[in-house]
């Protein structure tokens, strides 16, 4: 993966054997800039934040910082400014970016809620009569947010057995959920909702999420206060945060929407977000799925103006992700529980092997690109990720 | 609130008008001791946590630093050793006692969870079918959690009409829930659950909470993902935390479980975490319920164990409430959705004022005690809020 002059991801990064070198950089080509060692050279706003071990104080600063120090890059490397501190990236260790405060997942594409409501409940209509006028969504847990490479532990659970009594052991259903995240720089005040047109105020940029998921706990769990271990187990995100400064040329219109949605979610007059963002899943190296963002129902500022039309505030850090990205088309879905249809189609890799859901050992990698300018495409890096056995036996 | 000598719960304080000069502090009688000034005279150990402007450093120490800090602290003060640093506790201000990490909700009254399933969902049967074999709980947003006094903004949201599209607008529906809190003091590791015997080694201790929650916008988005907007705009928590060394005297044995539960859960062989604490609350100073903690389904530790089962890692600073507290009868319910049966049935305050759910400018207090050494009462303090208006108009 090499990345272009237009995308130019923040990340953190270590050199040392232990990692206790962390520090901010930014990915071009094949290399790292070393923000903390290019700060006086390139005369960076803020350049105290990048000698930190996460992107935290950076994302406080605001867009005016952001951009500044963006332009600045750009024109340090297209100047070909002598003796600039790149390293290549095959020789730094990738740390979690940022340090996660709330993380919140959405569930905005129409296609995955309608998929996800014939699975789950096939004796009720597919979408609740809420879902046409709210992004729905819920509160993960931000404790077990891991950098893209962290194993996944598969965890055990509780699960619906024939018997009328719960079975216990590790989930038999573990899934993944294909998604873009959305990482909030600027807080807001408790009591004050984001409008709309607030959105690239307070939003940094995004990342690649992998929500795991084991589905039979959460299908025993989830009634009445929805999912909670299914989910809470690990969510990976990729380690390089691509700013909304380059995805400006991935904006689009997005789907029609019957009912039109409320006013504070309105976005028929403002530009908009939606965004032309190709994702691809690899399971075990083969592509199994390839994603369209464009399709998603809700955009990322209509989720962040729900989020806080209650008065909610925003911390740095706030990480809110869009929600299983699926398209109409059945290699278009983001998840395995759709690509299978509940377990019930196997899907065939080319090395003949059959899954339904994960096993021990399985890796999964997401990626995706977005056009940017002149051509050129504005690349998310991976979000990576394998599987490992559950600790046996369970605890007592 | 006197609090005795078996008590000495830990919060922080400030005494500056700017509050920046926040340490940690125990309250005693009338007074704060402060730790920050105190820990060479006390020779405390971990001294350097205690001029910190959160509990967290502390915490995470761990239980033999939290017993011998606690020892010391009893030594001191019934020794009457001189010139101890006590303030007045009406002269200093106090904040949000730690920084909450991740914050869990949990369901674990199986009276509330008979109520809530009857008011909101009366053509089923009112508890899931999972209820009985696990703590039914779900993420909440830790950045919204804050400390007693903080006024509670009423929020606006979406909320079902006879029309058939959602209405939008302030709350009309405002409650409050009644629960206690447990605060982790030691992490766990990522894929390592906690066993039931080990909660004493990760939470610290106790705090009350009140789960400020709008009805009307839970009935309209909380199917198919759980609570979201309906209780992310506030969560008050009392500034004491009483350690759990001081609820020793408390622990009696819960209520008697059928079915029996899951191994991880069973907690038949072990001592027991059921607590003997009766809760009192206040609408605008008269006491409208007495909820006794005694009569929770789930212990604090069950939750615990719970909660950490599929691997997901503690971190110092997690949150978890026991659900709203509701005894059987009436008058020991912990919410004005049970209180009033959905609404239908106003109570009258001995002002004769009628209340079904909160009106602007409404305050409610929760406190709590527990049985001590020697017939002594170990108190919580209290958590308080008043309600103050949603902002007009609503954002566009």
């Amino acid at each position: 993966m090499s990345f272009g002059i237009s995308t130019l991801p923040y990340g953190v990064f270590s050199t040392a054997p232990d990692g206790r070198d962390r520090r901010v950089g930014v990915a071009y080509g094949d290399a790292v800039l070393d923000l903390a060692a290019a700060a006086e050279q390139l005369r960076l706003p803020a350049a105290g934040a990048f000698a930190e071990e996460s992107l935290n104080r950076f994302l406080a600063h605001g867009p005016a910082v952001w951009r500044e120090v963006r332009d600045r890059i750009t024109d340090a490397l297209t100047s070909h400014q002598p003796r600039l501190p790149l390293l290549p990236r095959d020789r730094v260790r990738l740390h979690l970016p940022f340090t996660v405060a709330d993380y919140v997942d959405f569930y905005s594409s129409l296609h995955h809620a309608e998929n996800a409501g014939r699975i789950f409940r096939p004796d009720e209509p597919p979408l609740t009569p809420n879902w046409k006028h709210m992004p729905i969504g819920y509160h993960g847990r931000s404790g077990t947010v891991v950098v893209s490479g962290t194993p996944i532990v598969r965890p055990a659970g509780q699960r619906r057995s024939r018997s009328g009594s719960p079975a216990f052991g590790p989930t038999r259903r573990l899934d993944i959920e294909a998604e873009l995240g959305f990482v909030v720089g600027v807080p807001s005040t408790l009591g004050q909702p984001v409008p709309l047109a607030s959105f690239g105020e307070h939003v940094f940029g995004a990342v690649l999420v992998n929500d795991w998921s084991a589905r039979d706990i959460q299908a025993w769990e989830a009634r009445p206060l929805g999912p909670f271990l299914a989910k809470s187990f690990a969510t990976s995100i990729s380690p390089w945060v691509v700013p909304l400064d380059a995805l400006q040329h991935a904006r689009i219109a997005p789907p029609a929407r019957e009912p039109a949605p409320l006013p504070y979610l309105d976005d028929a007059g403002a530009e908009p977000w939606g965004l032309d963002i190709t994702m691809e899943i690899r399971l075990n190296g083969h592509v199994v799925s390839r994603p369209p963002f464009a399709t998603m129902y809700w955009t990322p500022a209509q989720q962040l103006a729900h989020l806080t039309v209650n008065g909610a505030a925003l911390r740095t850090g706030d990480l809110y992700a869009s929600g299983t990205v699926s398209g109409p088309e059945r290699d278009q879905v983001g998840s395995l529980l759709e690509l299978t249809w509940g377990g019930r189609e196997p899907i065939v890799l080319p090395d003949g092997a059959e899954r339904t859901f994960l096993e021990d050992g399985d890796e999964v990698a997401i990626t995706a690109s977005a056009p940017g300018p002149g051509g050129e495409r504005i690349d998310f890096g991976e979000v990576r990720g394998r599987v490992i056995p559950c600790p046996s036996p369970a605890p007592p």
